[in-house]
């Protein structure tokens, strides 16, 4: 099964959710699973945009505790390692999608791409914090993020 | 959802086989989602039985790709964390069902002790490093083994 | 230089904590760094005796701050990783000592086993959690303790 | 003990080694513990500098192996975590240094600035891949660098 993460902060713009939402749901229409930090803002949004097309949801938690989870998480990992989860969401992910984003995302793009793992931005939602790297597709909608996202982990399986 | 873990060793005897698989049936067959380190042996077995059941299996990595899964996980984490992902096991699972297995079972089952989760063991399949300790359930059977598991999870949740 | 770690409960006995003491006071004497969780009870102990025989000690936190660490640590690592934070004391230690101790200090000898790092435990101070396994040496003293570590040691490096 | 961690890659360029080794030495000269990854490149010069003022130097590993620490290294943590490790990093550390670097530097940066600590660059060694960050300090030179890790330090010692 393809494993495709969505990356972005617990706190964000209306804007951010929604396409955050749709990008969710373009995953889960393409029966692959939705990988995420599993908590609230960008996380809670794809997962509800996944389940809202009968996706499967999981969520790689920062805390001790399933009860941190947003209720649209299938299966919960509970790392128990705050943001040293950013490096296991990066590696479990066969490609990251960032909607918006703070330091946090940033570190899951660093990660993803020290990694070699396909990272897509998707404009009207950049990380806030910038960063400009030849490693980082951009795309113009959360369609054209997932036909990038696809494109680029059938490359790499056929490389 | 109630996820439990099957712990043992990567190389098992039959006995120990027929019997991660059973536990993993039941487990898929109460619902329940399996948890497991994801390689071969009990892993294996245990993710099979789930599979056989229509079970949805969750296969916690300790390498940095998911080609070392077996072939019954749906779900890959890919902690790339080496023994460290015992805990991510520990913490991840509602109760532990352990199923032979030696050093690297036994550090599931302190961990698993150290932060009050239920620890089943299984007459006729125990670890093989001994450990006596009054945090450990003893099950006479697969059955009664996720019968010890839903039972101390739902105690745990009433309390 | 060579790391050797002291395992055992933060709540400790008197006698334990003598031990853990005495232990420390060796490691520092022959020169050795000493590697411990960084807490209190066993971990405390020794790195106070450490101290008083002028050593280094490293204290690897389970928590997210420096100040959980107690007064005889010189070098906190913050792993932020709760338990998870016991793999790495297995890692780091070129062998484990135990001195009492629960089901942490258990998990720290089987993931100690598990690699292959001697494991030493000292008569009068078992850990609470009994185990029985060939892979543990046990020692009569403190002295013989770093005895066994030094000479286990040496025949890994020369194996 | 305040400990500085100077980040970067392992595949750095001359100037960026010299930078690296100024910034080493400055840490160790005025009494700090030098924390870096432990390997080549950017991290074995600032741990030379170090040394050449009789600093004490903490290398934190990603690998299984104390044997892949560079030869400046006083004390290993041995995280077998991979890139996991680089969140340790950035706890343990009081202040962050980056000299050049990619995307490995830029999720310690990430890390740093997402749990708050201070995140120095200096010009003429900025990270390759660029970031705008409010919460990025940029120095001058090494000891302007040291300089603004040690304010900012105090600064949050008080606030």
């Amino acid at each position: 099964m393809i494993q495709i993460a969505v990356i972005g902060s617990g706190r964000a713009s209306p804007v951010e959710l929604k396409i955050a939402e749709k990008v969710g749901a373009e995953i889960a229409q393409a029966g692959h699973i939705l990988v995420c930090g599993g908590l609230g803002g960008v996380m809670e949004a794809a997962a509800r945009g996944a389940k809202s097309k009968g996706g499967l949801t999981l969520g790689i938690l920062p805390g001790e505790s399933k009860s941190e989870a947003n209720k649209y998480i299938d299966i919960c990992v509970v790392s128990a390692m705050s943001h040293a989860r950013n490096a296991i969401i990066a590696r479990t992910a066969d490609a990251l999608i960032a909607v918006g984003g703070g330091p946090g995302t940033l570190s899951e793009i660093a990660l993803g791409l020290k990694i070699g793992k396909p990272v897509i931005v998707i404009e009207g939602a950049l990380p806030r914090v910038l960063i400009e790297s030849e490693g980082i597709v951009k795309a113009r909608s959360p369609e054209e993020a997932l036909f990038h996202a696809q494109r680029t982990i059938v490359d790499m399986a056929g490389a």
